[in-house]
């Protein structure tokens, strides 16, 4: 079928990824882009403990390759595609790190973007002893670029079982990378042609550990397009928009969105417009908004477990039906359970990674407070309710009743997360991980002057093990 | 909408990895393996010398990788995963490389199967001390799977954009993998879900030497797939045939052909139906039914340049209209030239890589044949006639006219190649890369007791530089 000019959607992704200055970038977005990476990197932290990235390291290990990189967690030092494949690993491995949405809402699937231009840019720079703002930039740049081809490739992408977690993310890692190893326009669009080769991703893999490799082999593979690219390789300089080239093959016929990226790039960013989620615990997201109420009602009034006498959750139907584990029997169950999710919260008062584990769905005192816990679905949803909206009551022993209303979770792309909530969670990352108090804030307070940092390598040093 | 129920075609691939001995293969299919693996070893020695080939080398030597896997034409060793890389780029480089063809004639995209097989075969055999036997049947599992996956994936993956020759060979590639190093099936099966996260490659890249690199790209993935799953990775146990797996994601909606895999495993063997092609020049296969028909009259009637009158060519008017470049500027129109490929065979009674090049084009004496050839397209189209179906006739200066008619060119799935017509292209890519005779031929030899070779490292230490 005949079909309309289409804009140079690649040269368009090229100029963006290499003229953005980091002056130009608003302030309000490189402060959001500081909780976030403070977010990623704890969430590296702990994640490196997980199966997944101790298989990924080994496997890297073995190739003995030489670079500067460091791999989070250990004290070992490689090649930059390789460090950004174990620590974008370990930053997705628990599905605990950031998510930017779909802009419209008649679409799926949002994408884990931090997870691979954060790793690239920064394995990158280490190698290279660049500083905290050539990072930042590329950091915002790759993640620009990753969200807005998420709400511009067609939507039956992620429905036919492509992941853009890793599809699209490559594209990120690789337009961060051009930028910090300083290529030209033509080899930056080579890069770009190379890196939609690479791309790669489905979803039959969710569940498994191969998903939670996504992120990382894409900012392996963006690090690896910049790389061929700078030694000379070439690719279409129409890649993206051509036929037979990404964006038709990756919406499966279904045409792409152009106006969605099209003269968008940074303008609002993405980070201002969806807007960026932080997950506040690493459960399912639909037990949020819950635990975002009982969260703040036992903070607020000081509840403590044995006050407790019973508490109602309240969800609309389509979530009942989805948070069905009441009695989970283990971890993986608790993960969709309100029950377990709400009660570790009254008796812990926190809810992480270090919570979300076979002992503690075991534990006699977590399991009376879980049969304190009723959750229904209210009959009715009222004006202004969102999918999400639920109701909290607790009822304590002296008569006392505390209720509250939530129509989205804290972290949420409307409702984001302070850098002091986010700090909360690093902590506890961080914490999980085995590292000291100190030593995480003193990452903290670096991440809180990020575009300062000197050298790179001196925030990196902190995070190796 | 409701789905039938899918045949295991995850586990179909594994057990047919795994369970397939050699002495299963028939004796003809593992002769012609072993001209299609003389054929692919010729065009990687070729191959080496190509810009694309060296920018890998570059980017691979760069990582200082550890590994006993040898990148043939030069005195490097690496692991595994990265000679494959480097050795498949080579043999795709000059798109030189054998291709198998579609099974049916409403569907198009052959695919570079032995490209990723026979290189990830290679390379890890090398590094664990295996013999040819052992690199034979991994080979010929590997190309099996990927060409009855291009005969089973919805015609709409091509179509859409998709490159087979980087998106189905990853599993090819992981398969052989998988039979080398010894998996169990489980591990197999993870090796088959993580490939399928990495299978990419697209046709906008056609003409730059990104789609050059594809074929090693995907060899790379399968290697590196297996080696996670021998750590311990896992992957989704239905990963193809999932909802949201790879062969409805691969088929953009359009499903796929389950009995074009099903059940056909090496029933028969794609190496016999429907058969694999050798590409006898390197240029535009549509001259070669006129060059096979002037090669062969050349060599029967001992005609010398000198004696050519006039030579005329006609095929269709298709053929006609693609085949433009009557009089080519440079060797990449030269490419699809009938005057130039005619002429050229008449002037030096050979015409492959290194005639194709611009000094070639510019010769006197070439031009001065190529002005005696014409080239028309024939009114109407006989009984018999195929697509290719070409008609020469060649009037020397004493009144003698030789001519012939060819339904397709030599080396065709339906016409294969001898081994002799293979090693004379063998020949000729050896001495394209610098390698004299002697040595070249001592490569046929033992590639003609190809599974007898105790240990494929004594094979691949002579093809190195």
């Amino acid at each position: 079928m005949p079909k309309e000019p289409t804009p140079a959607l690649t040269r368009e992704i090229c100029a963006f990824a290499l003229e953005t200055r980091i002056e130009n970038i608003p302030v309000e977005v490189l402060a959001r882009g500081r909780i976030h990476i403070l977010d990623t990197l704890g969430v590296a932290l702990a994640g490196a403990k997980a199966e997944a990235s101790g298989i990924v390291r080994d496997h890297i290990e073995a190739l003995g390759a030489a670079g500067q990189a460091r791999i989070f967690g250990t004290g070992v030092r490689t090649a930059p595609r390789f460090a950004a494949m174990a620590n974008g690993t370990a930053m997705h491995t628990d599905n605990f790190d950031d998510t930017s949405p779909q802009a419209a809402p008649d679409r799926n699937g949002g994408i884990h973007a931090s997870a691979a231009a954060l790793p690239a840019a920064l394995a990158l720079a280490e190698e290279r002893g660049l500083g905290g703002a050539a990072v930042s930039a590329a950091y915002h740049v790759g993640v620009e670029i990753a969200c807005r081809l998420n709400h511009a490739v067609d939507n039956r992408h992620y429905q036919g079982g492509f992941h853009t977690t890793g599809t699209l993310n490559v594209f990120g890692a690789a337009a961060a990378a051009a930028r910090l190893i300083g290529l030209d326009a033509a080899r930056t669009s080579h890069a770009i042609a190379i890196a939609a080769s690479q791309a790669s991703g489905i979803r039959a893999n969710f569940g498994a550990m191969a998903e939670q490799t996504h992120a990382g082999h894409a900012a392996e593979c963006g690090l690896n397009a910049a790389d061929l690219a700078r030694r000379g390789l070439t690719g279409a300089a129409d890649a993206m928009e051509a036929r037979f080239g990404w964006m038709d093959a990756a919406s499966l016929g279904g045409g792409w969105v152009r106006e969605a990226i099209c003269g968008r790039l940074g303008r609002p960013w993405a980070f201002e417009d969806p807007g960026m989620s932080i997950k506040p615990w690493p459960n399912g997201a639909l037990t949020h908004p819950a635990m975002t109420l009982v969260s703040r009602l036992r903070r607020e009034h000081g509840i403590a477990p044995e006050a407790v006498e019973a508490v109602s959750v309240r969800t609309n139907a389509r979530v009942r039906d989805i948070l069905v584990n009441d009695a989970p029997a283990d971890a993986m169950q608790a993960k969709f359970s309100i029950p377990f999710a709400v009660g570790c919260l009254l008796v812990e008062g926190h809810a992480g990674l270090a919570e979300f584990t076979d002992e503690t769905v075991a534990r006699d005192d977590v399991r009376a407070m879980m049969a304190r816990i009723s959750y229904t679905a209210y009959e009715r949803e009222e004006p202004g309710y969102t999918n999400l909206t639920t109701l909290v009551e607790i009822r304590l022993a002296d008569g006392t009743v505390h209720k509250d209303r939530a129509d989205q979770a804290v972290g949420g792309a409307r409702n984001p997360m302070s850098w002091d909530e986010a700090l909360e969670k690093f902590r506890g990352c961080c914490a999980y991980a085995g590292m000291d108090a100190a030593r995480a804030d003193g990452i903290a307070a670096m991440v809180a002057g990020f575009e300062d940092i000197p050298d790179i390598g001196a925030l990196t040093a902190r995070l190796a093990g």
